[in-house]
């Protein structure tokens, strides 16, 4: 990775310190006071208490639209103030600064988490650390810092790469059977997405796959929001890659009364029998 | 209208997209990819989803303190991924890139739909075009083109003014009589705003001025919300212009059980009569 | 203090006027049309609807983080278009603009109010000055011009310094005896925030320390949120200084059925008793 050059660094945070308190503004004055001229991007702050789950997931579903170089804050951190580490990740084109708690579990599954160091080094930190602020005290800090040319290795020492589970079933044209996954996560209009990951090569298919969730068979894929059926829930490939369940002009989840884990089955149908 | 100038572009943002996931912020990350010394600013992303009336009224409420030049991007987009057209509008002063699905109809009702193009051109969208997120795909690219330089003539063909109807109700200091109309927003405070648009020319009748909201009879229009007689709704003009109607230190669409939709009568006593 | 230099300019907003509507959108259309240099920063915009004590507790806990020469707008204002002040405020480090209501009381606690004028100076208003929307019309453009190098002096006349109560209650490594005190704000994730401002000094006798509130006794403070004992609450003392009360993984407000203006006390054994 070329050095970070110090026009247009771009800062995106990532917390579930939601918007009523001055948590996020007070992060975005300490890194404008180190870097005044970082950009700074709100990814979400409306991650549910304490749900890593889900910061995981957001990060992931958006981190690649975003430019080279850019440095990523995540902070849902229940472990704050405890012996967790803080990482420094590089990635194949960003950075990822985060606790160590599996909110980058997605990436680590794309394999996106190239090399990483433990947050250590105390110069790069706000003079006073509290124990209950640390996205004040440490994160921020450090983004800047990072957005103002400083190399990873200046932080601490060097991490093994953490172990990544297969997070993703991955389907293809040539998938075939019954597949078990889960809800990931729900969206703001109640899609429920999926940890299927299909292919782009099985856009054909989509007319014969069957999908199961709580007590109903979605037969076929829908293009859009808009193609599914009135009245009941349709299934798509979303804007990730990712099956997603959805009502039109409705709310999926509470349609379903389905949330985060919930089971959702797919069938291929074996290809010739159709 | 002048070129745009490179320098200080501003891309204003108006969703129903909510604040949880990451959607907002990956179409901040296209338009910073594509020019990075854009600068954005969120008109608001909680539309109720799907609810394209409110967005037209807050994009109509907002759009002419931006400086000239300002690009808006408008997404509530019950049709996304369908065949229903994308439009970018040239205004007296603005730029206006929306879903043609009556998202600008208050901006028709004054006049500001200047040229309309349909945007079609895919050399400034992304290389993959989902059918869900045309917000990120395709509307935050066009905008990051146009804020760099781009000519709206690049996008597509020009199209036919659309037929725009009459939104407001007029008045003025020499209106009499009894009007119907209707409210068609409420805001975070519970005010409730009509399409009555009074003209400051009203300002010595308004000790005179009748309204009527559910059962209620509202004597005379207050200057504002703080001189409203306490425990009962009142009534004034607006910072847009529209009569609106509030409760002192409460929420009016709480107390009187009103939402948008709900009828409003106004009415003049004719002049010399008192 | 110096001259406001012209580059990056900061400035604050602090607002109950919440996310859906284009309120603030407004303000910072108004801000860069003047300033287009300016960079804002959103404090938060979720304060309770005329919470004048939630918005001067969130001011406080926030400013000391910003660059110097930032401008903070706050406008949390019950009584806008009557006759109440508008104060400029020059602190030790940054420049105030809110309405003279309460909101800087516990700036002023702290001694921080140093030179007060009042802003009356229609020259660096809108145009129009509507009688519900003085942000948008009178501190937004206000803000863009201090922002772009105008003096305070230019606003209006001097005003006296406002008398401040002292709004915290100080306690330090020798304090003894009982206290009352009270919650003073309820943050995002449910802790409860006190006004007991304790030392650092106080570290070695955090084990010993009683706080009481409603009918719960705590026993000495934690470090960290998930120091706490899991399944009551916790006290600590939090990133401002402050002694806060939490529940590990939980919402304390809701576990004790808590609010601002709840009785708090804090009990110091005296020394060399234990």
């Amino acid at each position: 990775m070329k050095r970070l050059t110090r026009r247009s660094a771009l800062i995106a945070l990532l917390t579930d310190f939601g918007s009523k308190d001055s948590f996020v503004g007070t992060m975005k004055a300490v890194i404008l006071g180190i870097n005044p001229r970082a950009t700074i991007v709100d990814l979400t702050h409306e991650i549910p208490p304490q749900d890593v789950d889900s910061a995981a997931y957001v990060l992931w579903s958006s981190y690649n639209f975003f430019p080279k170089e850019t440095i990523f804050v995540a902070v849902v951190d229940p472990g704050v103030g405890t012996k967790r580490k803080i990482l420094c990740v590089e990635g194949t084109k960003h950075i990822f600064l985060a606790p160590d708690n599996g909110l980058l579990k997605y990436l680590a599954s794309d394999g996106e988490l190239k090399r990483i160091w433990e947050v250590k080094n105390k110069k790069y930190f706000l003079s006073e650390v509290s124990s209950t602020f640390q996205g004040r005290d440490i994160l921020a800090p450090v983004a800047a810092h990072l957005s103002s040319g400083l190399k990873p290795e200046n932080l601490g020492r060097r991490v093994r790469s953490v172990s990544s589970e297969k997070e993703f079933i991955y389907l293809n044209g040539r998938s075939s059977g019954k597949h078990l996954g889960k809800v990931i996560y729900v969206d703001h209009f109640g899609n429920l997405i999926t940890n299927f990951r299909l292919a782009s090569d099985t856009t054909q298919r989509w007319k014969s796959v069957r999908v199961r969730i709580r007590d109903r068979a979605i037969e076929g894929l829908s293009r859009s929001y808009s193609d599914g059926s009135p009245g009941g829930p349709s299934a798509l490939v979303n804007s990730s890659g990712l099956l997603e369940i959805g009502l039109r002009n409705g709310n999926a989840a509470k349609f379903l009364k389905a949330s985060a884990g919930e089971k959702v089955t797919i069938e291929f149908p074996h290809e010739g029998k159709r």
